[in-house]
């Protein structure tokens, strides 16, 4: 009967209102509140340990005003919310039992009471470190996996360009590519980025964005014959200059835009003309469409991460005090690899 | 053997230079030179009377010095070439002969030495209007079977727009949807033609883009649950309007983007991220990689036709005199359906 009442202090990632523009760290506030450890007799909740959570670049629509859109926007005032990896510390559900390890949507803070578990998917592989189930063997890794092998439609041998791709999709999406005897060049914003897809991730060719005058010049000296998949991350310029790069038949997944996404006003794109004389499929895509596919993938990857076939890079801050520079870095760049916050060692 | 030496007098549109901008009918000339109306002992050309020309708004890229685009650019100093419908007066090819009708390639004049008449289809059925092998019953007929059906992906009942829909490609996509028992919306440049689409067509409803502030809310007020397939003529403006009006999985055929063709610089398009969140299918395409449909579609269409299911509107130029007249008016929109010039009545 104790236990019904337990409760503990809960460190919080709050933001503070809608940002327009770079979000800046001041936009977050950390702070603690008390949080109950247990669920309301009667109740199919359940409340989680948080140990690691996720930063991915989609968070940064969640963070305007902007309602009807795939997700809805956070709560000014309230802790956000995301992917990541808990213990059950207690549950009402009849799926979770206490001590099992979960990922899915989470609160950015210590403790979480999560009233729809059923969206959780429990951990059963506990070989691989725990936080990879952010990224790896989570969202992005599912992500990598559908807009190349569904969206894309990818050939053996063909030419395969990837920007932002040191991140945690863009990484992968290289590596399935090789693994397909694919051509793979991919595009980062610098030194370090490019030497770790050249020389960990093993990218035929990579490029620094940011030290390139003409984005077409670069793309046809990496690319002289065309491309045949352009795996979009970014948007804006660099898409503009794929265009024209283009080789017949060619598909262009779009996974995301990040360029664009701190801008009031959205870079026009001037050369879609191309996806006619060129014959190109352009197609977005949402993992969430793709998570039936969830028990497939992680049949095909876990293996490849155990034999050391596929490398994967994360970024770890240490701590949600760090988290909201944590998350502002996506959109400078700041992190190399798949950025995680580590919110408790067990 | 007289007739070997038969020569004629033979009126050709000239270009005179690469045009910049909108082209002015002082960019061309009309001119007369001879021509001799047989073929030379052992070659496979043939020799044509042209009768009907075909005026299509792709043609506006063959007026740059654009090279290693999907067509050639025209010759300045030479005739235009383009889609028409002539009688072969003489042939050194076994598989036409001397009063065979044909569509295809041909020159902008009076008589053509065909050099490569295997790209001709040969015309079978003549109690439909010879004119209309430029259009229902050629290449715009099946750029819009082939755009709607195999590129549209179309579901019963589905929601469809498209742009310039009283064009020579747009009325049939039109027409096609209602067919399937799509829901269609056409937008159009003049009361005239949206009165065309509504009362000729059977579009469901119709708007002038001109008298629309705002395409955005000209799109929700036709489409209140949003945009299943959007067939796309013209880009820029519309296509940015539509991509905030697309449904869940929506497709874009990409056929045209006739508001950009004469631009200097195109317009930006700035919504391309409604890819991402409505899952988006956007997918240039070409009628030349469907010619080996075209047997299929004139069985469908042919019936079609005779049976007065599907209406068809052409716009018929009198004389080579008034063909470049013709031509550039595909580019303001001064054309009532499609535009066809008449060189001569048999």
């Amino acid at each position: 009967m104790a236990e019904r009442l337990e409760e503990a202090s809960n460190k919080q990632v709050i933001l503070r209102d809608y940002v327009n523009g770079f979000p800046k760290e001041s936009d977050f506030e950390v702070r603690t509140s008390k949080v109950r450890l247990n669920v309301a007799e009667g109740s199919k909740s359940v409340v989680v340990k948080n140990l690691y959570l996720s930063c991915d670049p989609y968070m940064r629509s969640r963070m305007r005003n902007l309602t009807g859109s795939y997700v809805p926007p956070f709560t000014p005032g309230s802790p956000i919310t995301g992917n990541g990896v808990a213990r059950v510390i207690d549950s009402g559900h009849p799926n979770f039992k206490k001590g099992d390890l979960v990922w899915g949507l989470t609160g950015w803070e210590e403790y979480s009471l999560l009233t729809e578990p059923e969206t959780l998917f429990k951990i059963e592989h506990t070989d691989v470190p725990l936080s990879y189930y952010t990224g790896i063997l989570g969202m992005p890794g599912l992500t990598a996996y559908a807009g190349f092998y569904e969206v894309g439609s990818p050939k053996e041998g063909e030419y395969v360009f990837i920007s932002a791709a040191s991140g945690a999709v863009g990484q992968l999406v290289g590596q399935f590519a090789k693994l397909k005897n694919c051509y793979v060049v991919g595009s980062a914003g610098s030194k370090e980025k490019v030497d770790l897809l050249k020389n960990k991730f093993g990218f035929d060719e990579a490029f620094n964005y940011k030290d390139e005058q003409d984005l077409d010049k670069a793309l046809k000296r990496c690319f002289p014959d065309g491309i045949d998949i352009y795996f979009e991350n970014v948007g804006g310029k660099m898409l503009d200059a794929v265009l024209l790069n283009m080789k017949l038949h060619g598909r262009i997944p779009v996974c995301g835009m990040i360029s664009q996404y701190n801008l009031e006003e959205t870079e026009g794109v001037h050369n879609l003309f191309c996806l006619i004389t060129q014959r190109i499929r352009m197609e977005g895509f949402l993992v969430f469409d793709y998570y039936p596919m969830y028990p497939k993938y992680l049949d095909m990857v876990l293996p490849l991460i155990r034999e050391g076939k596929i490398k994967y890079v994360e970024d770890i801050a240490d701590g949600l005090e760090n988290a909201p520079k944590a998350l502002i870095g996506l959109f400078s760049g700041r992190n190399i690899g798949k950025q995680v916050v580590l919110v408790a060692r067990e």
